[in-house]
């Protein structure tokens, strides 16, 4: 399997595919079909085959998926079968918000440090974690070995941090901040921005 | 223009372009060129000049594009020329995030009204707005004509909620339940799940 054959379009599928069916285990349910998944995930039964079939043969003719199989699988490919340190930065609204997040549990990732430039948030305590000044960022990050990052800061001073980041030796950067990020080759950044997510769907409506 | 023509995949770059060209208005600059912008966005040139072209003829040889004239034909084409009210239903860390976050200001958006089943929650005022009860959020959204919302409640009880929701007329919805929702033809949902955008990433880190 050669990363770099796969297009990206269809890895951002997997992990819509992955949180389906770990609601299908939730709920006990043993095996599924590409048509059910399909339903669920507003994606074609054609579709998800043909997306599985890139890694491997993981269905059966006839009994369809084996959930706690294919999630074993999905979670092996897109590297979350064990738990990634995540370093959040920006403790404002957003931040907090995403510091208590509970939708991280068991779905790869754990915010391990927070940061904040706010001499009058530094130290406090958010839930279990202490806010650490970001001028002790590049190092701390440096030295827990971590490369995912959470950015919830302002605009006007996103990319700053990214760089900084990056001197860190993170290599995947969450960004709630309404601006586009440039980060070299071999870094990668993905855009949670509430007006786009509605803008994508205003286009639509009479 | 024909809508249904034109592929969801350039109408989901649109905002991406809108925001970056925000950005150089707020700069003060003038002009743009599918070059400039491609960079900022990590999108080809030649992908940026063949999207635009779908709904017109918006640069000029030379010059470039006008960003302000630009600016406005892609907030006419989105609907967001206008300030669309959206409902935020769910008023727990992300609500509260939600409620009080910038970045929908001037980007066609304002909340406008906010709903908790939580009793205790029920009448606190947060920011601006004051926390209604859900058991009134149909007749609420419907009086008001709302069409957009935002769902930030647990999972568990995303579904009902968003059933209830379209009862009440919402034709867009952007959901940050890690959960995927069933909504009828003519209802569009975008996804804001962190961890799903955590894990687009994580398959391409070594």
């Amino acid at each position: 399997m050669e990363k770099r054959e796969i297009p990206d379009i269809i890895v951002s599928r997997l992990p819509v595919y992955l949180r389906a069916l770990r609601r299908m285990q939730a709920q006990n349910q043993q095996n599924t079909s590409s048509q059910e998944l399909g339903e669920q995930v507003g994606i074609s039964a054609a579709q998800i085959r043909k997306d599985l079939s890139q890694f491997g043969e993981f269905g059966k003719q006839g009994t369809g998926y084996n959930i706690v199989f294919l999630i074993g699988k999905l979670c092996e490919i897109l590297r979350v079968e064990h738990v990634w340190n995540v370093a959040l930065v920006g403790m404002g609204d957003m931040g907090h918000a995403l510091a208590r997040y509970q939708g991280f549990h068991d779905r790869g990732f754990r915010v391990a440090v927070v940061f904040d430039n706010d001499p009058a948030k530094v130290g406090m305590k958010v839930g279990e974690f202490e806010i650490q000044n970001t001028n002790e960022m590049v190092q701390a990050i440096r030295e827990a070995g971590i490369k995912v990052a959470m950015v919830c800061v302002p605009a006007s001073v996103a990319q700053a941090v990214t760089n900084q980041l990056v001197e860190a030796g993170v290599k995947a950067i969450l960004n709630y901040a309404p601006i586009s990020l440039s980060v070299p080759v071999g870094v990668k950044v993905q855009y949670l921005d509430p007006s786009i997510g509605l803008q994508r769907m205003t286009y639509y409506l009479d």
